[in-house]
């Protein structure tokens, strides 16, 4: 499970060769910055519903479509999931335990 | 950086444990739902104006931050980072490469 | 124009009476309140990308559509816009000034 | 009730003459744009979580705290109610109606 944002980051960059009539993500990069945006918009509000909902299935549902149109702007941008995860790591001291963690015979 | 999803699902389980008044994390669970909500709003508003803005570090700054309540918001609901990427992998048929991935000598 | 929301009201609740398949307004109502809400995050979002792109017109459509989307979750809880601009007034102290201009011979 | 939206309209213009420590209207003016947008992507969260909610007075609340922000929206872009309006007219020919009544003797 772990490397699957890489593997998409890869999936969105392959579709960047598509044309915008064989694929979701290539119409959505040929629509531009804006359309992008407005799904994070859509997908957000969609997360929050969900949760109103207390539909468990449907939060998984909403909050991978969310994540997916983020690594759609993360891809558009020229930018990759680990700049995010990185982020994320140097908040939590994460990369720290990491480091430790490699370091362990 | 692989695992930095399911390391930071730890930190927001080990959370639920903390007090409000030591931890951002224990006093969203602690405002409840709404609260989490409400984040989830924000920063993806605060994304999409990031990425009006152009500015590559305020793009990842801001996809950590709607990330991060994501996974506060998986964590309250008992869920894990896992449900959503195999979510992903399903749609991608990501699972399969890496079915295969392992059967390879 | 001063009663442009209180027409609006009353188109909306005409539209109830409606089908779904004749009237958007019917559409929206028949498929329940998480579809209208659905719009008022799409609308909200697409106000900020117009703002964004500077482009007025853009914006007076965009945040047209938010508040339309906005009159038709009122219509469908049965409340009416006056609900809201009374709030409006309440905290600016504006039906102070309403009052004193009634009573002005 | 009817002339709110104008009403309010010019408070928030006055607002543009006033300093930021003030008034909560100016100190947004003075913020910028980014801080307005994030306004109303914040409060149409809120107004959606609101009615998930079922609860009326949050409803109103929420919707007034979304139009009001809306409102700062335009004055800040040089726009005025009356051109949502004027849209919303437009697109359901009320106008004419209005034209019509005019003509009434």
């Amino acid at each position: 499970m772990n490397n699957t944002l890489t593997q998409l980051a890869q999936v969105l960059e392959d579709r960047k060769q598509q044309t915008a009539d064989k694929s979701y993500v290539a119409s959505l990069y040929a629509k531009g910055l804006d359309t992008i945006l407005k799904k994070i918009g859509e997908e957000a509000t969609e997360t929050v519903i969900a949760a109103k909902n207390g539909d468990k299935q449907q939060i998984i549902y909403e909050t991978a479509d969310l994540w997916f149109h983020c690594l759609v702007l993360l891809a558009a941008q020229g930018l990759h999931p680990d700049d995010v995860l990185a982020e994320l790591q140097r908040r939590f001291g994460l990369s720290g335990l990491e480091e430790k963690a490699r370091r362990t015979p």
